[in-house]
Order: structure tokens, then sequence, then C-alpha cells
């Protein structure tokens, strides 16, 4: 009898509603096998049926973050409609990070390459050990990271982003952060005290006011500004009707902590 | 008899067509009440019909720039229509700065917090003390930043925009300035100067090149690349008809001065 | 009979596919006459028609990059009709680098003004020289640089491209990159050593993937981000259907180089 295969993603959720989800194949670099992206889409799935989760935090195993897309699988069937349903599931992962009504902080430690590089990119923040270190490496191969380049080019300036695709070179955490691409970098010792100072942050926000504003943030990107500040202002018109903004304000002018165990209507 | 009450905003205007707004409530850390507001747009309105203006620059009294939303009004009044109402009054105030024909200088001397980092990031340059500092703070108290967003996401990488968000955390001017949300910092002392010298070079260039310029600027960052391209050929064509530019061009290639006192048609 | 009179604008190209364009005008400044302008078109036609081209860099000769428009000739035609032809014909020229399939770098060894500001922010990667120095000046002779605002806009933040443009200042090679104008700075005399590793990058790498790539990304930048990944995920797999992808990931995967001599189908 073999010996139990440990799953591929480590699903860990606390009392508090922190939800760390952890790619777990080292040896082969995390890379998002089909499996790996179901177990994602899974796991995503899960949170977002969850009404008590509260942040997500997406991290790794071993040496490497994640080295994107499995090449052994996807060089064993040469087929254009594989391909096409492959980065069709991949895309659909990624937008559920971005579709999550909680923050997903990217955790990264080690390399993130090609589509682990897309999996930082698509994160809301990432924070970054000394040594990580990222790429767009496909062309080294000759694929073109084109699914990568669309959360790449939302959060690098554009002349950074066509470089590091062009060329498939490796930037360094200190690099990442100047770029935008990630926010913060700690030791690799300091970097679990890093993300919880993170999580602790938005635990102490209401779950509702982070929803919103999340949804808000993505959805006026993509509009002119003139229809950007319309559907923001109703946003935080509805945001300020929630209990919490009410007891929140109320507090803050009373100069009291808001109570939000049972916010008043 | 009471005393006089002070206005809530300081309108100047010197020969120059330099106008200074200073927000006048630094015991509200100049909160943006309905009064404010309602000055604000006043001053802004009588800016564009102003054909002299040549300038804007907002600035404020006290040790805060702006606190943002006045909270005592908006606890006192909890009603979804009143909210809508208020965000949409603010909103349109906003927008009228990007709409004004002349730049519209920030001249920010302390901490600026939600609708007052708003404001910041809503005028075209920035220019910071030290000491001032930035943060989109509401979600402290449960309000999502929804609106200052607006703005801040076309000014800052979008990570960490979402940061700023999230975590409601102040950031320094020196990071203001990293992160594009302000263009100058100074020392407290040396802020006026540094103002100053951006007026000055903005009064050297004809109001007409600016006026062409900053609307083509905002409207062209909302089309595709081909449109864009189109409409800045047109502005461009249209600016090079008018008097001071073709005396201006002139005067370069006669490597003498231009003289704008009487533009040649 | 007069001498010959040398070509404003040198094109070499290399047994690998190496297209040099250097302007040639040094006593202009290397201005975008009409002349310059249409041999630039007639250049980049010729490049997008060979299938052999691998890369294309745009130098300069002399103490200056390019100082944008030829003055004097646009001072003697004050007609709209020109101005709208001339900045069409340059449009046309700018947007024809981002069409073309094969990578474009700058190669900036000095003063890039006005439209040849724009030039730097149009090619996909720029190098310059540590002395190079950039402004989008037009506003310091009555003509808004708005044309050169379109691809500044999409390289640099907005408050810093709109201080540019406003002000007209000049700006340093190292504020230049910082700010994503340009992507490598370095001595003088290292300059051509900059832009030939960066050619050899780019040469290591399959045209077809490039080619596939730098479209999609200019495209996908102009879309909503669902719409963006359905597209890039298109392009992925057909990228991934092509020959040399297929032999790349191959070779990857069994720890050799690619053959892409003959790639296998």
């Amino acid at each position: 009898m073999s010996a139990p295969v440990e799953a591929v993603l480590i699903e860990e959720r606390d009392a508090r509603g922190v939800v760390t989800l952890t790619l777990n194949r080292p040896a082969a670099f995390n890379a998002l096998s089909e499996e790996m992206l179901a177990a994602l889409q899974s796991a995503i799935d899960r949170v977002a049926a969850d009404g008590g989760a509260r942040v997500v935090v997406l991290a790794a195993r071993g040496k490497a973050f994640c080295a994107g897309h499995n090449l052994k699988e996807m060089i064993a069937q040469p087929q254009l409609a594989y391909y096409q349903k492959l980065f069709a599931q991949c895309s659909r992962m990624m937008l559920s990070l971005q579709k999550l009504p909680v923050p997903v902080i990217a955790r990264v430690q080690g390399p993130a390459t090609a589509a682990g590089c897309q999996l930082v990119a698509q994160c809301d923040p990432a924070v970054a050990a000394e040594d990580a270190s990222f790429a767009v490496s496909g062309v080294n191969f000759g694929l073109f990271c084109s699914t990568p380049s669309v959360p790449l080019l939302r959060n690098v300036p554009a002349k950074h982003a066509m470089e590091m695709l062009l060329t498939g070179d490796f930037i360094t955490a200190a690099e990442a952060r100047g770029r935008g691409l990630v926010n913060r970098v700690a030791a690799q010792d300091a970097l679990d005290a890093e993300v919880a100072s993170l999580v602790d942050s938005l635990l102490a926000k209401p779950r509702v006011a982070l929803a919103m504003g999340k949804e808000l943030f993505y959805r006026q990107r993509e509009m002119g500004l003139e229809a950007a500040y319309q559907l923001a202002g109703q946003t935080m018109a509805a945001n300020m009707m929630d209990g919490c903004a009410l007891e929140g304000v109320r507090a803050f002018t009373e100069k009291r902590k808001p109570d939000w165990s049972a916010p008043a209507a």
C-alpha cells in the first residue's frame, strides 16, 4: 500500500476567520498543475461562501513560492483545445481571487515565476521575504507570459512590465516593491510577523466595509472618472447606512472605541 | 451681539490671477462640512468664470490640511438619501477642480485624511511640507474611503493604493512623493517658496495653452491609444493656430523672448 | 556641384535581424522635420515587412537625441490644415512603432524634448545615458505637448506627467528611470554595451513569442480585466501551439537547450 499523498493545497482557518491557503508541492516548486488549480478554485469558492471568513493568506511551502504552470503536463497534451481550457481554468481562478469579498494577501517566501508571479500580482496586497524574486520567464522557453501580463500591467509601470516580459529576467524583492508588485519586504524570519501585522490590521475593520470597498476599487478602475465617482458615492452612502459605520462614526465623534460586536442599526 | 464668524474659506486673488483658496476651520481640522463644500464649489465656479484667473492654490490654515468629511454632521442625519446627496455634492466639487481651465496646486502643510487626501489626489500638482502626512482612514471607523479611492487609484500604484485603503495607515510626505501622490516636498518654512516657484513657472506660460492641455490630458486618459492620438493631434493643431503659440514658436526660432502682451494672430 | 547630402535617417540591419535606425541631423538636434518623419515611417514600414527583423534600436547622432518638431517648418505654414496633417503624420509614425511585431528599444544619448521625449515614451524599453535628459517643453513657447502626453501618461505616474507638461522642466535620466520613462541608465561610454546586452537577451527568444506577446500587451491594456484575461488566454494557447514553444517547453522539461533552428511542429 502506498503512503498517503499529502494534499496539494493545505487549507487552514482559524477562529478569527483567517484562511491560510498553502501551496504544498515544494518538490515541484508548487507548480500550478491542473490538480493545484482545481484545489485553489475549490478553496476560493469555499471562502466566497463562508460568511465568517475575514482574510485569505496565500502562502507556499519550500524554497519556491510558485513556478507557474506544470510544464510536464502541458507538453503531454499538445492540443489547442487543451491549452485553451487550461488557461481559461487558470484565469478563472485568478479572477476569483479578485472577486472574493475579503482581502487576499500574498506571502512570498521564494521565487515567483510566470503564473506564480501572476498570482502575486493578482492578490490585493503582497508581502515578500527579502530573498524572494520575481520573473515572468515563459519567454525563455518561447512562451510569452500573456496571462501574467494582465495583472502585471495593472500593478507595475508599463516599461518595467514590458522589460520583464521581454527578457524573462528576475527582479529582487526590493525592486518588486519599488515597482509596485509587492507592498512590504521583510527578512525571511520576520515574514510571518509582517503578514500577521497586516492581518491584524484588517481584522480590526468591519468585514462589510472591506467587502464593499474591495469590490468598488476594482470596478471603478475600469470606469471613466465621472462614472467612477457616481458608483463610489453610491457605495459610500450604502456603506454609511450599515450598522458598523454608523456605530464607528458615532464612536469616533464620542471619542470612544466602536463596539462592533452588536452594531447599531 | 456675537462676534463675526470668520469665513470657512478665505479667497484671495492677486493682480496676476493667482487665486488662493484657504480652508479656514483649523479647530475642526478643516473638515469638509456642507458649508465648506458649498464654499469651495462657489469659489471654484467663480474661478471657472474668471477669464483672468491663471492658477489656483488650494491651502489650509492650522495644523491639519483637511480631515475629510464632518463626522458630526454625518452622524446627525443617518439617512441614505442624505448620504447620497452629500457624496454627490463632494464628488461634484472634486470633478469641478479637474474641469477648471487653470491648474490647481495643492499646498499641503499637515495631515490630509480621507476626503482630505482625496482633495490632494484630485489636484493637478501637489506640494507638501516634510511633515505632512496622508491617509485614507475612513476604514478605521468602518467607512471604506470609496470616493477617495477614485483619484487615489489614478495617481498611486494599485497595490499601494489598496494597502492604504485597507489599513487606513498614514504615509509620510516622502512616501507620498515616491508613490506619485505629491510632486514636491519642502521643509515647512520653505513650503511657500516651493509653491511660489511652481506658480511662477505656470504664470510664464500662456493661459490658453495650459487650458487646452489640461483638458486634453484628462480626456485622453480615458481613451484608447489611437483615439487619444487623434484628439491630441486636433488639440495641438488648434493650440498652434492660437496667437500665443505662433508668436512663441516664431520668437523661439528668432532666438528672442516671446511677446505675449499682444499676441500675433 | 554640391556635396552629397547625408541621409536624415541611417538604416542598418545586421545578419541577426537587428535594425538600427539613427536620426542623423545632429546640427538640427535631430528634429522631426517632415522629411525625418517620412524617413522614419518608411523605415518602420520596411521593418514591418521584413520577416527576418528581430529588434529595432532607435538611436541618434550628436549631442541631442531629438528636439521634437522642426519649428522653422511649422512657423512657415501657419494653417490649421497643415498642422492637422503634420500631427497626424507624426502620430501615425508613433503608432507604427507600437504596431511593429518586434520590440523597439530607444537608445537615448542626450536631451529628448517634446516629440523627442514622446518618441522615447512610445518605444518598448528605453535605455539612457546618465547625462540624457527629458522634457515636454512645448509649453515654454505656448504649445502644450498634447500628443507627447499620450504615451507619457501611459508610462509615467499622472502627477509627475502633469508637472512635466505644465512646467516644461527637464528631468534627469535617473529621475526618468524612477518615474518609468526609461528602463536602464548607463554611463555614456557603457550605453552601447547596455543596449547590446538587452538586444542579445531579445535575440535569444523566438521571434513569434515576442510578436504575439507585444501585440497582446498593448491590446489588453485597453480592456477590462475579464476581457483582457480572455484574449490573453487565447493568445497563450496559440503561442503554445507554435513549434518554438513546444520545443522550448519540451527542452526545459528534458533539461536541455531548445533547438529553435528547426522547431518541432
